[in-house]
């Protein structure tokens, strides 16, 4: 009897595509012995008296390990909890106590978090290397080293609890940038079908990020990311080689590409900005891969210097609060700025998601190409609010859509293109200034490595747009002034948009998410 | 709110490809068209009383009409039922009986099948031209030409009965060559997810019946067998263009492809076999297109024809008691005869689709390229059964897997062979002789159209083989053994399966299926 559970992914990847290989760090195993692999961990977990609804807390980089973990919570009907181990310990401690995760699969080198966490589980497992030699961390806890756990597994059937594909699968928590993270259950069902539609969206569709049959996948998006955006589960779907990179630095990651036949990648814009500086940096000038994209905006600057390094991208809109909902899948090849502008913007919602762009009110504003309101989606696989926030599912759940809190457009010929967060954006006299358009020009700037535009009070104006910008010695402020002239010359920018002050930095604060932590940015410069 | 209904569908095809065309006959609609009419037939229904659980006949050709209302029974939570016109009158109304349809929506070319059908239903809607004249039709019931229902039904919005992705949608006959016809219920999502994964499956794939988002869709397979294998639900899914061809002949089939620039099509072997005929007397050597066929096997030599006509094809392999189950997927595009001997018979499962071979005892034999046994299916989508037939059901449905009464073999490489039907394949001195491996090989001789081997009681080996062929005067008995001879001497057949006896005759039967009518042949020769 199918279930429509996840382990049944793995359980195919072995039965059908039992050869085909997973490479993580120094590890090479192929998916007939993940699966073992993770029918090993459930009865180890299994022996530990850990069953149905049961939180396993995974704190790791992408591994094997960790991916194995993931299938082997499915067989238990455990709720898996990927940990972002680049969150601030408090949050991390909020995580998991509201999770109450029961087990902590952790990686040796998190040893010093793993530490405060200790106290709210009742196991811990150390993945990687071994158990940590400092003793002081997780004191009192049973500890055990994960190769050790899985070769203590009495040998035996697959567990089976009886799991469907309505039960809940696992527990992910958003990356805000401000306030406490909000969790999220998504359902056995939720967490098959949202990545199996993105690599059918992909396969179905001449697109930048095209999959076939024949790729080589290594996601650079954690497992933390809402499931690295389905990565881990449709890559054994498809049969796909897949490649884990660990801890690997931008330039370790180029060199996995080169020696694993990688073809296909995900990242957020700042990874990919890290990869082609790494390239630079290498004396490289081209590497021939695909990239789905996604997280904040990809500037356009950005955009063409991945064009010009042999890098075909489509972009993919969605978050841990709705899993995915669009992609771009342009069929523009060319690397005119009017395509690269589509390839980056032009959404086309994924099959069985609906979007609607709202007033503030609530009414559905028309898709013209040019009125801004709230991104509403609606999916099959949302979930049913935030766990234990009444307040805010009412505020975000409504009707069975969810409230993006994202200003959007919507065009004629049936695609979106989401502009800026809501509390991002800047209201001047009345009207919207959009942030991420003003921050796009900016990177087109020769010498601009990333800008970040923000609102800053204004007595006359409500709020006024400032631009930040991490650039090179070569760029001054007199640069950025003339660029800005010429694109309100070129009709490309209305002149009430023009930042009131431009700041140089070195560098730009990011959140643990990759993104420019904006929140920081006002307390410095608004 | 999403719940994975089958209306979903089309509702996005008109949100999303509201400007597609939906050709019918001599009629030229749009996706957003048909939604407002099917919206339009369920609120006739509904005002005449019909709702959720209620059965909906529909005995039409594969038209706009039927099309639309496979769509308003999912609105109302009623139950589709397509009806196979072809089949002898006693099991149609057998078939409506056992169905307890409360309206019948027919062709009304058909008035004479329907006045028999008309006393099993409550209401009678002429579909086509309109309502039949002769009015010895149908006697003493409503009687309505869809067109007048359509526009009686009151203006407003979409019925909303809350239907459920677990509720069931449909109810398919089989049409067995033996015995009443058996049926099957199945769920919105069954038949929302089968034909989504052919569509994946064909999309992920370099294969000849390769899917794209450019294709146009011209289903020959009528929409009461499986739903048209799918096409009616994954062409609006993907927003192709769906031309329906009625009642159009083969020749007439051709002007089609042309004119309406179909790419894609399905249909049995048979079909493509008069097709071919047909281009053949057109004077037309070439129509570049993508078949899906399957029903019944592909003899080598047809599958030659069609490729060198510049037709693509890939096989599906399911039936209606299972929905979909497997497809060729080869890549090969070459002509050679390896080539196309896989391309025609090395199934790979659809994802999420289990296939296992099984001795009569029911033990899994090895995936060696040669051990024959029964083929079992496992799937998402299997129906509970067969509808109030315990012990049929039993026999076929079995922990979760179905029997399908198919000998097969699976090879090391991870595809699957089917050979024939159980009940087909003969034994011989306790040896299994396999008919299709016969015909396949009977039918590369030139000038023979088609080919048959059944089996004959023999009192000292249990049973012989024998052939009956169609073909052209210029093929006698004497060609067909020195064919076999050196088939025979090639190692490409063992000698103790060469047939007994030849006949040669101008037709072969065939049931409503197209497939060849084996039982008649029986009767006749054995």
């Amino acid at each position: 009897m199918r279930r429509g559970v996840l382990h049944e992914i793995l359980f195919d990847a072995a039965w059908k595509h039992g050869t085909t290989e997973l490479v993580s760090d120094q590890v090479r195993i192929t998916y007939a012995e993940a699966w073992e692999r993770a029918v090993k961990a459930a009865r180890a977990m299994q022996a530990m008296g850990i069953g149905r609804g049961d939180v396993i807390g995974i704190l790791d980089v992408n591994s094997h390990q960790a991916f194995e973990l993931h299938y082997a919570a499915s067989m238990l009907g455990a709720v898996a909890h990927p940990l972002n181990f680049r969150l601030p310990l408090n949050q991390l401690v909020h995580m998991v106590r509201q999770g109450q995760d029961r087990i902590l699969f952790a990686n040796s080198a998190m040893a010093s978090v793993v530490e405060a966490l200790s106290p709210l589980v009742h196991h811990i497992v150390w993945l990687g290397e071994g158990p940590a030699d400092d003793d002081g961390a997780a004191r009192g806890r049973a500890q055990l080293a994960y190769e050790e756990f899985l070769s203590g597994a009495e040998a035996g059937s697959t567990p089976d609890a009886g799991v469907i594909d309505a039960d809940p699968y696992s527990l992910l928590h958003t990356t805000g940038t401000t306030g406490r993270p909000k969790a999220m259950r998504y359902r056995h069902r939720d967490i098959v079908q949202a990545p199996l539609q993105i690599a059918h969206h992909l396969a179905l569709h001449q697109t930048g990020a095209k999959l076939t049959s024949d790729d080589v996948v290594m996601p650079l998006i954690p497992f933390f990311h809402i499931h690295a955006w389905g990565a881990p589960i449709f890559a054994p779907y498809l049969g796909l080689k897949l490649v884990l990179p660990g801890r690997a630095t931008p330039t370790q990651q180029i060199h996995l590409i080169e020696a694993e036949g990688v073809t296909w990648s995900n990242m957020v814009p700042t990874q990919l900005l890290m990869l082609l500086d790494a390239m630079h940096n290498e004396g490289k000038s081209e590497l021939r891969f695909k990239v789905l994209t996604g997280g904040s905006q990809l500037p356009l600057g950005l955009a063409s210097r991945a064009y010009e390094a042999g890098i075909r991208y489509s972009v993919i809109y969605g978050g841990s609060d709705q899993l995915c909902a669009a992609m771009t899948v342009s069929a523009h090849t060319a690397g005119s700025r009017e395509n690269l502008e589509a390839l980056s913007s032009r959404l086309i919602p994924i099959p069985m998601v609906r979007m609607s762009i709202r007033s503030e009110e609530g009414g559905e504003l028309p898709a013209d190409g040019h009125s801004v309101g709230e991104l509403w989606v609606e999916s099959p696989w949302l979930p049913n609010g935030y766990v234990g926030d009444e307040s805010a599912t009412k505020s975000s759940y409504v009707d069975g859509w969810f409230r993006t809190g994202d200003l959007a457009v919507a065009h004629p010929d049936g695609t979106f293109t989401v502009v800026d967060r809501v509390k991002d954006a800047i209201k001047s006299g009345g009207e919207w200034i959009i942030p991420s358009v003003l921050e796009s020009l900016l990177s087109e700037i020769a010498g601009v490595r990333m800008a970040a535009v923000i609102g800053r009070p204004d007595e006359r104006w409500g709020e006024r747009p400032i631009a930040i910008l991490a650039a090179e010695d070569s760029v001054d402020a007199s640069t950025v002034k003339l660029h800005l002239e010429k694109a309100v010359e070129d009709g490309r920018l209305a002149r009430f948009w023009l930042p009131d002050a431009i700041h140089l930095v070195d560098d730009l604060p990011l959140t643990s998410a990759g993104k420019v932590n904006k929140a920081e940015l006002r307390l410095r410069f608004a």
